[in-house]
């Protein structure tokens, strides 16, 4: 089958997304097959606002393998069903045939997959022919199926280095002034990143103290007696908080914190509300940190594992499309724990759409402040190594800026949004 | 001259002041004197609290120098004038003359230098045999007479990383989702930090797109006008905010954002009344961060040329001490930009402390928003080079706990805090 390779990324970006990228690119080109990408997910579709990657330069797509991002954009917009939206698929293949392509490679999370999923069937349905392949991707790692999700490793090894470090810093200080410190992480929903924090600690009494999941409710007596014991025995307390916590009764703790004086409710996550306690009610000197977008981006400490395993799915997704695995995603299958040895295996489409792997009831201690040795076992691996980006004389990493170079249009624009 | 030397460090602590301290203690090694540090700082003194780093092994001195944080405890004390506090003056003599110590070296800012001249003065009248020397660091770059300060060119160097970073994430997403992105970096009187953010872009169009310095008065209505106008140019637009951002009424912006349900001052810095601001009158989406201590600490992606300007200071104020050279401090001369050349020499304690060093008004653009080229050329260097700290296998860096074996206490009990 001849035709174009097209490539699209969807949802909030990682570390490594453009590493599985630019395996995609190259494994394609090595196959002599024509690489499109996408401007901005699958609305750069919609659009007919296409990328040729053949102008890029094989130093360019080197450098694009350690820059963080989404080199060509990427989209948060869910497409409806087919029945509920008929005419953005017959779009979407209408663009397709017309450029020739005929293997869409869609790297993003759970929607993705599932999207791909849905074009993968109407496409059948519709005539064109078109296989249709999903690249794993998301902070999240609540992808089912795979061992874990390229993008994770890396903000599993920025948290721990950062609550490690920023932790160094407050036993520094102790003494005389900041006694708490609260590190807020991703996780609206689950506790991947929240319990990554936990492998900057061994022994009882190391950093971080006090772990806050959104999937334990939020009990501020509790909190703060064990903050308070913790700053009396050990002198000090780190706390890292998962901006999706959520009290007793099911409310963002980020959310309940009032109103200001303008009326809205307050903003700043949830670290804020949590120092805010621990003052009022301990009285203690805090600081709080909330790296936000720096955790997700933070491409020059790199998980080395994380980056691999990014490659390796970019470029099986290719060899699997073109060998004409229709409807699968490659997963990171683990052989072991220590050493950590994975492979990559195609996975059905079907079964990681619209599925969310949720953190074990069984990694979070049963106090419910903590990671278990099992949660240490699977997490342990995926930030080992560090996969640093090339540095040029100014002193910061050579991040490329591809050319992204439209491919001339051949149909009228799209009507809608 | 026999006798010991004592170290102490104070302040806020830096990435690299263990750099330093790692090199005052390994060249007081190599000169066949032994070296105590104060736990907490000057507190450690007044309290007999003194640690014996001849317990260490070469190999944890070799892991202090790429561990951040304060190894012997830091501390915010402000000693008052000898005159206003005889006792303090009369106790720290009284405990280094109980163990002999003959030179005291005091790693830290502005405060720490007077301190340090202070006690130089009181040991002079007192009969005892003192050496003085001062060793400079902090992240605020304040510091008179030295061409820069330890520490800060690795702040620097995070920040314009994260800056980067965070912006090719925010340029990714742009186009269906965050708009704006704003971050906070520290810097209360004086916004050397938030200039070397300047560092991540060299085009007009490249992030940061305004940087808000605490030199110049937040202008609301011009502010969000030129929010919009990079917008709708860019596409999207990262803001440096300083902690220390005032308004005309000179109020911190960061404490002027109003009260929250329980009447308290709001929290959270700067950072997220700026969202509000764009959120209200704008209507972009927008993601803020506040690395908080995650920037001073961030010893992972530390300056090479910072780290070795701390080691050089803090080799180069035992060798002063040990000349004999009473009441200096080694400061950084630059020789040229670029290439950068500096080299290390003695400055009178007394031309450093209580002196601080602006952000020159000719660094920041006419306009107010930006750096211009002559602060490009002061900074730049300061951020060259990569200090990567060794990992272990559990991927995260080799981070040392020093034992801090106390010296056995000759006196009895400090009666003071």
């Amino acid at each position: 089958m001849p035709g174009k390779l097209l490539y699209a990324q969807s949802g909030g970006v990682t570390a490594v997304i453009n590493t599985s990228a630019a395996a995609v690119i190259a494994t394609a080109r090595a196959h002599g097959v024509r690489a499109y990408a996408a401007r901005n997910g699958i609305l750069g579709v919609l659009r007919e606002d296409l990328i040729d990657t053949g102008k890029e330069s094989a130093a360019a797509l080197r450098d694009l393998a350690h820059t963080p991002g989404g080199a060509f954009g990427s989209c948060r917009y869910k497409l409806k069903t087919p029945e509920a939206d008929p005419a953005a698929y017959a779009r979407l293949i209408e663009v397709m045939a017309a450029h020739d392509v005929r293997y869409f490679l869609y790297n993003g999370g759970n929607d993705s997959a599932d999207t791909a999923l849905k074009i993968s069937a109407y496409a059948k349905r519709s005539g064109h022919e078109l296989i249709c392949v999903g690249v794993p991707k998301t902070v999240d790692n609540d992808l089912a199926v795979t061992d874990t999700s390229p993008g994770f490793g890396s903000v599993a090894k920025y948290t721990a280095l950062s609550v490690l470090e920023a932790s160094i810093d407050v036993a520094s200080m102790a003494e005389s002034s900041t006694k708490v410190f609260i590190l807020e992480v991703m996780g609206r929903h689950a506790g991947w990143i929240a319990a990554a924090a936990g492998l900057a600690g061994q022994g009882p009494d190391d950093a971080p103290h006090l772990i806050l999941f959104p999937e334990i409710a939020f009990d501020e007596a509790a909190f703060l007696a064990r903050v308070k014991a913790t700053v009396e025995r050990v002198g000090w307390c780190t706390v890292v908080a998962s901006e999706g916590l959520k009290n007793a009764a099911g409310q963002f703790l980020a959310e309940a914190g009032g109103r200001d004086a303008f009326g809205h409710a307050q903003l700043g996550g949830v670290a804020p509300v949590l120092a805010q306690r621990v003052r009022e009610k301990l009285g203690y000197k805090y600081h709080w940190a909330l790296p936000d977008y720096l955790q997700r981006s933070a491409r020059h400490i790199a998980s080395a594992t994380d980056a691999a395993q990014a490659a390796a799915v970019g470029r099986a997704a290719v060899e699997y499309a073109l060998a004409g695995h229709n409807g699968v995603i490659p997963v990171i299958v683990r052989g072991s724990d220590a050493p950590y040895r994975w492979k990559i295996a195609p996975a059905p489409l079907a079964k990681v759409a619209n599925h969310e792997k949720k953190l074990p009831r069984g990694y979070i201690t049963r106090d419910g402040y903590g990671i278990t040795a099992q949660a240490r076992k699977y997490l342990a691996p995926l930030i080992h190594g560090e996969a640093y980006p090339p540095y040029d004389t100014t002193g910061l990493p050579r991040y490329v800026k591809l050319k992204n170079a439209a491919v001339p249009r051949k149909l009228a624009a799209w009507a809608q949004p």
